[in-house]
Formats: C-alpha cells, sequence, structure tokens
C-alpha cells in the first residue's frame, strides 16, 4: 500500500531498466573507455508521446550528464554513454509526457488530412509560450514571437509553415516540461575497472622455484628473470603465491605429507611465523626492498603483480598471540584449526568471522591490502572468499577501491554456482570458473553462453584457467600434449581473461600424486621444485604466438560478442569473436580430440558476422600463418592434434575482385 | 556504499525470493486456498550448515507464523503456506548458521571414522547449555542435564549414545540461536482473491436487447429471463455493458453513424446526460430496485454480475457541469474531445488525469465503484484501463480491496504487451489477452506458455475471449460454425477464466460492418437487436457441455499446470491439464482448421504425466462421452469439423487387469 496522493500526475512509467543487478543492490560492471547501454520500458497511458533522458554523475559528484534516450520497439528506450573515469558511476532513468511533441505529431496528420482548424495553432501557441517560460534570454523571447505568430496569423498555408518549422521544433524540446516527470526506482551504479579487469593473460609461478641452481629456494633477484620468461611468452600479469614467513607448527611436508622433515620448506598458504604474518616477506625471498626491486622490474615490463591473499593464519602467526579472540576457542582451550571431519589441518587456523571483535578483525584484514597496495601491489588473487563472511567481502572491497579504484581482485571460489555469482555481485573483479571441467562441445557451449550471454556478465567477469597448483584435470593427466595445447587455446581464446600455473603447464606436467587425485606429484605447494624451462616439447612457442594474437586483436579482449557455430562434428567446436567496432572478426577451431584427426564442416552465419554471401574471404590462421580460401557458409576443416589442434582464425571478409581495381572504372 | 558496520556478523547470504514482482514492489496474486510455494536461494560462507524459515502475515495484523523451510538443490530452500483468508499477505525468510546441526552432522562423520575426541562432547554440552538459555520451563531443565551428561560421562559408547540422540537434536532445534540471523531484504506481498478470480466463465449481454417484443428496450425484468439462460448454459459471470444514462449530445446512429435518428439508443460508453452519470441507471431498464431485484435473482442462479466501469463522460453528463476542470479545455473554451487525429469522437469527452483537481477526481471516481458495490457487484470489468493515468488504478484497486478484498476488476486492455502487464501488476485481477488473434499452433503454444508457465502467471490471470462487442475476428467471419466451436473450445480449456459474447456467439453472429473490419454489422453497440435463442444451430448445447466438463474437472480450473504435446499434424493441438493434487488430468486435442478433416498422432509424456507406460489407459471424451482405449505414447487422432472440431478427454489412468480382481489373490 505504497501509493501516495503525491505523485498522482506523473503518468509515465519506467520499469525494467538494465543494466540493474539485483534490482539495483550491487553495481553492475565496466572497464575504462567502456559503453553502457542503458535500457528502459518507458511508457505512459493513452495515445501521448513521452520523452525519457538518462541522467549520469560520478558516485562521488553532484554533476549529472543528462543524454536523451530513443524509442526501440516494444516500448524499450534505450541510450549510451561511455565511461572515462576509474570508480563508481550512477544513473537514473526520467521519463514524461510531452505535450508539445503530441501536439506536432497530431498536427501533421491534421494538416495531411486537411482536418486543421484555428484552435490548433491556439493550443500550439499556449505550449510554445509554456516553454518559453521554461527557457530564458534570446530562445524565451523567440519562442515567445512564435506563438503570436500562431495566435495572430489568418493565413493557413503562413499558419502551417511556422506550425511545423524544424528549428520551432527543437527550440522547445531543449526546454521540456518536466514537472510531472518520473524518476526509475532506484539509482543504478556501476563500478568501472582498469582495463586489465576485461583482458589480462595470467602467469602463475612458485618464487620459490626459480633459482638457477637446482634445489635452492628461490630468491626475489631469482624471480626477476622469471618475469622476463613470462614477459616474453606475451603475459600481462604474474602471480604470486603467498611470500609471506611460514609456519613451523604442524608444517606439512612433501606430497602433504602431516609431518615435515628439518629443512622442508612447507605450504606457503601456512602464512604466518615469529618472523611475522600477512605484512611480511618469507625470509628466504629476500627484504621488502628486494620485493619493491621486484615490483619495479615487472613494470618494466609491462607486467602487474598479483600478490595472493589467503586470510588464515599457522599457529605461530603473531595474530593467534595478540588477537586471541579473532580464533574460535575450544571448551579446552586451544584453538580450534580448519577440518572437514573427519579430515584435520592443524598447520592452519581459520579467522572467525562471528568473533566479538569482528570489528576490528575487518580492519586490521583491510590494512593487509592497503599495506601491500603501498608497495605498488594493484592485484589481488584471494584466496577461498567463500569461507569467509560475505559482508566482509562486500565492505573491504568497496572501502579499498573508494581510494584505490584501480585495484582488482581475484575470487578464487570453486564452489557451488550461486556463491560464486554472490562474490561477483559483492565486488570481485574476477572469478576462477568451472572451465577446467568442461570439456565437452555441449557443456563448453552452455557454460560459455551463460557466463557472456546472459545478465550473469554484467557482474561476473570469468577468468579460465586450465590448470591450478590444485587443479591437475584428468583431462590433462590423460591427453598428452594435445590435451594441454587444447586447454590452452580455449583458455586464451574462451576467456579474454585467463591464465596458466607454469611452469607446470608449459613442460606439460602431469602426474598426479595418485590415481583419481587432482593434485600433483611432487606439488610445489610442498616442495622446491627445479624446471627445465627450454625443453624442446614446451608449449613456451605456442602461448607466446597465442598471447601475440590476443594482443593484436581486439576481438579477443572481450567475451561479450561470444557466439558458437555449427559443425557436423561433435569433436570440432567453433565459434566466433568481435571487436566493438566490429572491424575485427577472429573464428576458432579447435579439436576437442587429444587423440585423433577429426575433420568436418563449420557453418558461419554470415549474415550476422557480416561476410559477403557471394564472395570468397579470407581465413588466416594467425598460429601458422597458413591463409584459405573460404565460401560460403560452410567450410572444411581438419585438424591433427599430434600436429596442432585449433585455428585461430582472423577473417578478411572482403577480398579484391575484378571491380575493386583502378583500371576497371 | 550500502554496507555498514553494524551487520557484520550476519552471514547468511538471502537472494532470488520467490514469488517477488518487481522487487517487492508488487504483490503476486492467488485465489482463496491456494498453496503460496516461497523459494531462496540461501546459503553462508565456509562449511557450517545452516537453517531457514518462512514468516508469513495478514498484511494488517503484527502475528507472525513461522515455518522451517527445507533445502531443495543448487542452494535453493522452499516451504509452502495455504491463504485461507481473503486480502493481503506478506512473507519474509530467515536464514541463520545453525552451530548446533553443524556440530551434530560433523560428530556423525567423527564417530563413523573413530576419530571423536572428548572436546567435541565439550563443545557440543556449551552448544546444549546456550540452547537452554534460550529455552524455558522443563525444555531447558531436560537440556541442561544433557550438557551435564555429555560433560561428565567418560564412557565413549555412552557419550555416542546421548550425543546422537534424536530428541536432543529436535528439542536444540525448537530453540534456534537467530541472533545472526539475516533477514530478507524486502517483504514480499501476496493478494488472495476469491477462487472467481482462477476460474470464471463470463457471459457478457447487452440488456437493452432483451425484450421479448423484437425492437423494445430490454428492461432488468427482461434480463432476469437471460440470467436463466446464462446459467443454464453453466456460466458464472454475467457481465453487462454500461448501464447508465446515454449522453444525448452528438449520440451516435446504428453502425456508428455520426448523427443518430430521432429515437436510436446510442452507445452505451457515451456516458452521462440529464438523467445522471455513472451512479444513475438509464431510464429504460427501470430503477435501481428492479437493478438490486437483477443482482439478487442473478445471486440465486449462481451468478455474480459484472458491470463495466467506463471513465469518460458524454457532453451532458453532470460532471461536465459540476467539474469543468476535470476536463481538458481548449484555448477557444470548450472542452477537448476524444480523439485519434484525424478521427475525432465528438460524444465522449475523456477525464484529465493532469487536472489540477486530480485528487478530487480520483475520490469520486472511487466513489463510483463504492456505489455500486453497496449495490451488490463485486466485480468490475474496467474499459481501457491504459487510458487513465497508472497511478489511478494502482490507488483506486488497493483502496477499493483494503475493505472490499471480495471485488475483482478485470482490464480491457487491447494494448501493447508491456502496458497489459503493467495493468494486471498495479491490481487488475483478470485480463483481456492476444487471444482473440492467436489461431495457429505455434502462436497459441508460444503465447499460452508465456502466460502460463513463466513468473507473469504470479501477476497477470488471463481472461479468454473468443469475441467481444468490439473484436468480430477475421477467423470467426470466414471459418463458419466450426470456427466457433473451435474458438470456444480453445478457450474454454486454454482459460479456467472464460468469456463469450452472446448471444451474437452461440449463434455464430459473423458479419462485419465491412471487409477487413473486425466490427459486426449492426453492432449491438448502436441499436437493439433481437435475439432467436433456440435457434437449431445455437452453439448453445456444446457450451453447456463444455461448462460442465468445466465444474466437474479440478483440471480445467487452473492455468498453471497446462503443458503442450506433440502431434505430427501442424493443424491438431494437443494440451493437458491436472488438477494440484494430480487427480484430475484432462487432455485436449483440437483440429484448428474449420474447413477439411485433420487426423495424425497425439505423442503424450506418460512419465510426466504418471499415466503407466505397459498397460492401456482409457480417454473418456467428456464431449460426447465416446470411450477411447488408449496404449503406449503415440495414439490416433481424427477430427470432422462438420461433427465436432475437438476432444475434451478425461483420462483414467488406471484400467482393470487380472491382477486388480479380488479372485486373483
Amino acid at each position: 500500500m505504497e501509493v501516495t496522493l503525491t505523485d498522482g500526475r506523473k503518468r509515465v512509467v519506467i520499469e525494467g531498466v538494465s543494466p540493474l543487478i539485483d534490482g539495483g543492490r550491487f553495481p553492475a560492471k565496466r572497464t575504462l573507455g567502456d559503453q553502457v547501454r542503458v535500457e528502459a520500458d518507458i511508457f505512459t497511458d493513452g495515445h501521448d508521446s513521452i520523452a525519457a533522458s538518462l541522467l549520469v554523475h560520478r558516485e562521488a559528484s553532484d554533476e549529472w550528464t543528462e543524454i536523451p534516450m530513443q524509442p526501440m520497439v516494444n516500448d524499450r528506450w534505450t541510450a549510451a554513454f561511455r565511461v572515462k573515469e576509474l570508480g563508481r558511476y550512477g544513473f537514473k532513468v526520467h521519463g514524461w509526457v510531452d505535450h508539445f511533441e503530441t501536439w506536432s505529431r497530431d498536427l501533421l496528420k491534421r494538416i495531411t488530412a486537411e482536418t486543421d482548424t484555428p484552435v490548433d495553432y491556439l493550443i500550439g501557441a499556449d505550449l510554445i509560450d509554456a516553454a518559453a517560460d521554461r527557457a530564458s534570454g534570446s530562445d524565451a523571447e523567440w519562442l515567445r514571437k512564435r506563438a503570436e505568430i500562431l495566435r495572430s496569423s489568418i493565413d493557413p498555408k503562413q499558419m502551417r509553415m511556422h506550425a511545423t518549422d524544424a528549428l520551432l521544433y527543437e527550440t522547445v524540446l531543449r526546454y521540456p516540461d518536466k514537472r510531472f516527470a518520473t524518476e526509475s526506482d532506484r539509482e543504478a551504479k556501476i563500478v568501472v575497472d582498469p582495463v586489465h579487469a576485461r583482458f589480462s593473460a595470467w602467469y602463475e609461478f612458485f618464487p620459490r622455484s626459480t633459482a638457477a641452481d637446482s634445489g635452492m629456494h628461490g630468491t626475489f633477484a631469482d624471480c626477476e628473470k622469471r618475469l622476463e620468461y613470462a614477459a616474453e611468452m606475451g603475459f600481462n600479469v604474474v602471480y604470486l603465491p603467498p611470500i609471506h614467513p611460514i609456519g613451523r607448527l604442524f608444517r606439512k611436508g612433501r606430497n602433504n605429507n602431516p609431518e615435515s622433515l628439518p629443512g622442508e620448506p612447507g605450504s606457503p598458504w601456512a602464512i604466518g611465523s615469529d618472523e611475522g604474518g600477512h605484512k611480511a616477506i618469507h625470509p628466504e625471498f629476500g627484504t621488502i626492498e628486494d620485493f619493491r626491486r621486484f615490483v619495479q622490474k615487472a613494470s618494466e615490463l609491462d607486467l602487474l603483480v598479483a600478490l595472493d591473499i589467503a586470510f588464515q593464519a599457522a599457529p605461530d602467526h603473531p595474530y593467534v598471540r595478540e588477537h586471541e579472540n579473532w580464533f574460535r576457542k575450544r571448551p579446552d582451550g586451544t584453538i580450534q584449526y580448519a577440518e572437514n571431519p573427519p579430515k584435520k589441518y592443524q598447520d592452519i587456523y581459520p579467522f572467525d568471522f562471528e568473533s566479538s571483535d569482528w570489528a576490528g578483525m575487518w580492519e586490521e584484514l583491510k590494512d593487509v591490502f592497503l599495506y601491500w597496495i603501498a608497495q605498488g601491489i594493484t592485484i589481488f588473487r584471494v584466496d577461498n572468499p567463500h569461507t569467509k563472511a560475505f559482508s566482509f567481502w562486500e565492505w573491504v572491497i568497496t572501502e579499498i577501491k573508494r581510494e584505490h579504484p584501480q585495484v582488482l581482485f581475484l575470487a578464487e571460489a570453486f564452489t557451488r554456482p550461486k556463491i560464486m555469482y554472490r562474490l561477483a555481485k559483492l565486488g570481485f573483479s574476477q572469478s576462477y570458473t568451472y572451465f577446467p571441467w568442461r570439456n565437452g562441445k555441449d557443456e563448453i557451449t552452455a557454460y560459455l553462453t551463460e557466463l557472456t550471454q546472459t545478465p550473469v556478465r554484467e557482474f561476473f567477469r570469468p577468468n579460465q584457467w586450465p590448470n591450478t597448483p590444485d587443479i591437475l584435470t584428468e583431462f590433462l593427466q590423460i591427453g598428452g600434449r594435445p590435451a594441454f595445447q587444447i586447454r590452452l587455446l580455449l583458455a586464451a581464446t574462451l576467456g579474454s581473461n585467463y591464465g596458466i600455473y607454469g611452469p607446470a603447464f608449459e613442460l606439460l606436467e602431469n602426474r598426479p600424486v595418485r590415481h583419481g587425485s587432482e593434485e600433483y606429484l611432487d606439488s610445489e605447494k610442498y616442495q622446491i621444485r627445479a624446471w627445465e624451462l627450454n625443453r624442446s616439447d614446451s608449449l613456451r612457442g605456442l602461448i607466446t604466438v597465442v598471447n601475440g594474437a590476443r594482443k593484436n586483436n581486439q576481438a579477443l579482449q572481450t567475451d561479450w560478442s561470444l557466439r558458437f557455430h555449427f559443425t557436423d562434428n561433435d569433436q570440432l567446436i567453433c565459434y566466433s569473436k568481435e571487436s566493438e567496432d566490429r572491424t575485427n572478426l577472429i573464428v576458432v577451431v579447435v579439436n576437442l580430440d587429444p587423440n585423433y584427426t577429426q575433420s568436418g564442416f563449420v557453418t558461419l552465419p554470415l549474415d550476422e558476422l557480416q561476410i559477403p554471401l557471394d564472395r570468397a574471404y579470407e581465413a588466416e590462421d594467425l598460429l601458422t600463418g597458413n591463409r584459405y580460401l573460404w565460401n560460403g557458409q560452410r567450410n572444411y576443416v581438419e585438424l591433427n592434434p599430434t600436429k596442432l589442434s585449433g585455428h585461430l582464425l582472423k577473417i578478411h571478409r572482403k577480398l579484391k575482385i575484378e571491380t575493386d581495381f583502378e583500371y576497371f572504372l
């Protein structure tokens, strides 16, 4: 019963505003320079014309920009704006009955039917005078003169000419009568992130495994060399597992052995020891100055460094002493370690988000982010955010981005779908996905369509990883080198954001700790590994080519244009992406079978892709340099996994024919 | 930036509550006795168990009923309640972390793995004590004793037995720890209407055309006889076009002639003359006492009378004199009549919803409804509601239903889809639809699926009409008697609410005023018609049978169970409906072709319809009494339009076989 008598004359209805996440509860996401296309259903009772506008402002500012909206079909209106600054924008929609437009429209019909009468012009004169009242200066004066002419003229031909004058129309419309304008229910929000939020290629490596001497613990100086290696392959983000001191109590040994031998390094996720906690550097890496130099070196190579933030503590973390009440105590006075009964993780204490000092804890955890931001870090990969309170994430991300809108957060939550989406709504800039386990054509098509072609895309930005230190999929374990090729091609072209955990990935590491497990044998999580980066079977070369193609083709820098296309072979998947201006069109074909050559016809919707129907066009393979002449919608493809499992085709829509040459003219 | 530090420990998230119209802006609709099944996505961080409940109240009451919710799949929870009173209900959802349930669940795992330790039982004891603090009386005492046992016992077997006691579990769960419970964002609303809102068969007739003597003006006494005629056919609502005095100025003549001859009755929608306006009775019908008797007579026949409310005025309506400012004045001092340039409707003045006295006008228009409610009317068919301000409808319907929750409003808005849906959201109990113009199988299937199987059904209740005084479709004009049969069968079985404009419908009236028009020739809108009700080709008999089947089969009293089924002939449409308890199953097959016999196979999803796969079943035709033995999912159907264009099949799922007989035992 929310109807009040105060808005009785607001006759325009506005509903179905888009983008709008959960009725405006959460912001939609964009990156710098993106276009925001706003739509709404706008209509009124009866037959009057209406007008509508979109009002946009930076959230922190009272300065609003008003943009006229245009009708499409079925009472849907639209307007668009570009976001040119980082941070938050807000927008709302106004709609109102436009009596002058109604009068103009009807008058034209009357004139056509020759049923216009003098009173019709008097009505117009009144409307023009009302516009003059809303205008000022010369416009007001000019409008009053026009009204006077309509009132005083007696020559019908003259009246018609004056009343239908385009300049009159435009001038009146500049002063709309918004007395009874309706405003959309709730201000919609947009959060604008750096372009990296939409387009990034991540390379994860364990800094401990970078020493030149096999078996030695890597330092930040060693890591600088690994930066060059990653940069040469064309990545633009390097991501390090936690770099903090590692707990000594209950430290894990190699292959997750509950007991470690002396000298074993332990898991980097068991954070904190006498040497410090989440704001400290593991001494074997070097000092904070070394870290800053490492970040600086990355920056010179156009790489951003992403840090891992894992909010949990080893039993010897300073927090455990200093903030006992941030952890859950058991009746025997001991602190509750992490467990998933009957499994126990005695090396890790989870924070208690129901702690009486939850507010103090939130502030300190925020301060961890701020500390690393002060060291030049702008990307955080957050470990298991779904095991910490949701409201904490909304608060901390919102607070941090208010001061540091350039900062990005990747949610490492491999959990149920509603939870993954909720974390994205709360503010995470990117999210891991179920991509590692989507290997068949139908499941890839269904999942990627959900992520890129439904309202999910307004808040959830996928980051596609074929492997992680926790995920060595059975597809990779079984499929040999072709499996790695296939997953690389899919990740890097289906995902404008993608990443690999290397060098395990490019060096085709595929031995699980045991059959049925997705854990790596001799995982770097628990030991130092030495990697032969220059092995001849490394995928390094292919990765370099793929990342190069991504960099040179805007089509591969967004997921919103993704379209799957028909093939007559279930092992061949085909899809396309286009740049926003549609000048750059990429078609990808991948043989999903790591074992056998597969061939078949792919069918492209030429009309939709703006490819001429009656001429040949060129498909240039960016992986091999091969150029194919394609004709019509159906074209043959054959892919041999022992050679290369995919085509990455840049489409040149127009090939020259005789009429294109000068001598023809 | 709506995050505050006050709710930090509320860890449960509630989203996706359903039913919820536009985020709670509008109520969902139900009828008396319906079940409301509420669903929501509810989850928390980490691995703790959660609990959730649904809280329901009558809107006017502070008394809430709490109903435990149950998890389904994918973090979706549900609970249901029945609405047993008319008017508005509100509901919200609570969710909270359930530490006792978490402890119980984990303890069972520990016991299974034989890893339970004394401290596990101490934790349980603390949780039980906390529950005792929330309980009182004997429960509190009993719980404290249980806690003590867990603390003091030393025999592991005993401990296990006490800790996993079902009574303990149930008792603790009765006292949940809701300190940090989350509440759904906005209270959701339900409006509960009488069953007529869901299940009604309407018969519209012009009271002017009911006199026994041809050419005479009908009276309410004549109309009483027509009531019997409608009741015999099995209708439960009779709807009359406006019964008010008709304006004399610019009165229309027969076939919409701009000028009327003396004695012509004019259009009932040109309301108001010296004899009164919207609260008066056209003198030729009789007096208000005659009207009350008519309503009383209807009631005796189990018929409700629906009145037409058309908010517009003839130029001689008393409102025009008494409330000049409710109408738009033109600069020459005349009042703006209705027009759709270049067409003019000088016999009708629209109300100006931007009038300075809009509030006074709203009150008076509301008073029109209240006046007729006082005369015993509970259903209003509202003429062209989309040409009056939307906010007026929301206000007036909400206000009226607060005092008179039994009152129903049918929106006669044949306009664009968003507008029709908006009117339904604002409060209209039923709505006319595009059904008159949906004649092909695909378009019927798509449209009815949208109306009955999407969230639209939560607020929009279709009322399906094959004809109205304004709509004589080309299908009816062309297709002869079979076309009327087809449209009747479809309307009455696709729509638990349907209506016909008679006797034009049952007497197969199909002459348009001219080719290309949907207006009737010699329309009753402008003249009195005499009808030969007993003509031998009347559809009266079929209508009676169909309405009887509707009354006897709950399946036909709802649209929510509608499912379309495959047929191998595009002229044969097949669909089914079931009662809520699934005991009543109706399958309808209609030959959409009015010209030729059509035959083919219909395919029923036996599994879904709970029909045995391995036995014959019976399809009893409620139209003819014929009984068919059907086998398996594909069965042959042949329909000859010169005989009967459809089957209305009641399915008897189980036929007896030898094992069903007593002697077999």
